[in-house]
């Protein structure tokens, strides 16, 4: 059945693999649900979304995408409540920074009418996939690419913009031991760290890959001038909390704007934690390490929502952060969980019923 | 026909398009020839390399390229000669840093036996493709991508190597003006500028754009951390000729290690030319301009060869270079060219047979 809603093709997926789907045993991002919306830009303007069977396209080896990386992306989820209602989380900040890091990467800006109103005429189709209890959620992947074709470094004219959907348990990725970077780097000044551009998140695997050998599954980068200053753990913002403090780095050019930081933000404030935005130093978390006062490092993102660090490693000195019974991570994700799966007033109107 | 040479499996494009290709009229990178090749990787190593029609191939759409950016790549020329023997330049250097820039975004190398012996015998298949005569050549772009799919931020376990092949004409860009990167940058201290990572390239289509709308065609990149050094314009390597010394940038984690730049250096180095590697300073260049030493700026890569640039832009002041009677860039790319195309004799080993 083909229909056309707010001019929006729907070709129904007349099978659905949900069945065979095992969702108590999901890894995460490799499961895709039944239908995926693709929308192509050519000649200067968008053309008709698509909502279609999830499957895998053609496209011409010599696609900008392949040879000069015009790729951004973004991470959303949707949450199931118990009127079986489905939501999202802050929505438009994630819309507004795709359009922030098209505009960096020189492709189009894609209209409202697109990303949002796509993602929920998407999500309405498979709204089955999104399952009701604490940790579930439907992890959701908008991205561009530069399909237009020619191996000259100039910008693509043709874009394909997608929405792919991936079934999440609660993300928990064990123990995380952290190493501060001290030789290799995320991101330049005045390059392109604060864009969900593809090209920053493989710069960071080599990196990872020799950390990893070290025993530490990431890596808190510094700036890249003088290593001096504590920046982002490349898929989340990172928080420092000295004392009652939480500490975070600004934005800046060289670090994402993260939507679940800024909500950190925003509930820590709300509940009287005190929060310091501000450059935080290598030099000055090492000494409240040693004199006792680094009670918890944790990052925000929205794979993890809060990911608690154990212990970071500086010059071959590995600090062990204490087990607290106050831990603020811990408060301020519940917090927020119980926002997303709308257990708890959404004073701050971030959820959007779709 | 199919057939199996060396181990690369062949199948032959009964048809060609190569009669309905205006050799005298091509834009670079838009044509490409009738075979490519195609090498996937997959269980820790590579499969048998094919070589088949060119066309478009089929990929998911969380195909880890798409969001992660692993993409690497080379540019290459192959020359015919009067005898209708088809030359390389240096194709060992390309093998060489194409798996320098695969270990630093965690894919990996490629053996010999693919890419250069895989080129050599597409080259063979596709020699009618590449003409005789000054200025024409048939590019060659050798590239890597992450093939696996999976949106979790970790290196790909499956990739696809392919070589594909355009004729070009000789690259003329017309009269470049050039600005010096005083915001934007190119690559960050321990980032990826060294490797030739499809993300290099986008990020820098914006500040370009930028910089074309006020009339200047390229940009003269600067160190991220005070713009005071003179670095490398993003598709070539730039010298800088002040007095009668060229002056070029060491190379480093920032600046991509040309084979043209070191072949520039060599020939200088052999026909008495006073050559220092060292950092150039933007405020070097500013004085040398003002006191009239400064002679000449040419940017250095494959595609262009050797591109003079006739001025630059620094903080709103403008400095035309003279007009040469005795130019070195010229000089110099006549020297390489004739290395190229063999009508020179080549002291330094640099041309290879296919």
């Amino acid at each position: 059945m083909n229909s056309i809603t707010n001019d929006i093709k729907i070709i129904k997926n007349e099978t659905s693999k949900i069945n065979e789907v095992d969702f108590e045993n999901l890894t995460f991002g490799n499961t895709f649900t039944d239908h995926m919306l693709i929308c192509d830009y050519r000649n200067g303007a968008w053309e008709q979304p698509v909502i279609k069977a999830y499957e895998p396209f053609t496209i011409d080896p010599s696609a900008k995408v392949f040879h000069y990386g015009q790729a951004i992306f973004e991470g959303m989820k949707a949450y199931k409540d118990e009127n079986d209602d489905v939501w999202l989380f802050r929505p438009d900040e994630n819309h507004l920074r795709f359009n922030k890091s098209a505009v960096r990467m020189a492709m189009p800006e894609i209209p409202e009418s697109i990303f949002i109103d796509g993602l929920k005429t998407l999500l309405n189709i498979e709204k089955d996939w999104v399952k009701f209890g604490n940790g579930n959620s439907l992890y959701i992947r908008p991205f561009m690419i530069a399909i237009g074709s020619g191996v000259i470094a100039q910008p693509s004219s043709q874009y394909r913009f997608m929405i792919i959907l991936s079934p999440a348990k609660s993300y928990y990725s064990g123990e995380v031991k952290v190493i501060i970077a001290e030789h290799f780097s995320r991101a330049a000044n005045g390059g392109i760290g604060a864009a969900k551009a593809a090209g920053n998140y493989s710069a960071q695997f080599y990196p990872t890959k020799l950390a990893n050998e070290q025993g530490f599954q990431q890596i808190i980068w510094t700036d890249d001038a003088t290593h001096t200053k504590l920046e982002e753990a490349g898929t989340m913002n990172v928080f420092f909390r000295i004392g009652d403090t939480l500490l975070t780095a600004p934005t800046s050019e060289r670090i994402l704007d993260g939507v679940t930081r800024k909500s950190v933000l925003d509930i820590a404030k709300r509940d009287n934690i005190a929060t310091e935005v501000r450059p935080v130093l290598v030099e000055e978390l090492v000494a409240a390490a040693k004199n006792g006062t680094l009670k918890e490092i944790f990052g925000a993102g929205t794979a993890a929502v809060i990911n608690p660090i154990v212990g970071f490693s500086f010059r071959d000195e590995y600090f062990e952060l204490p087990k607290l019974e106050n831990s603020f991570a811990l408060e301020i994700k519940e917090k927020l969980n119980n926002i997303q799966y709308k257990l708890a007033e959404d004073t701050f109107n971030w959820t959007v019923k779709v």
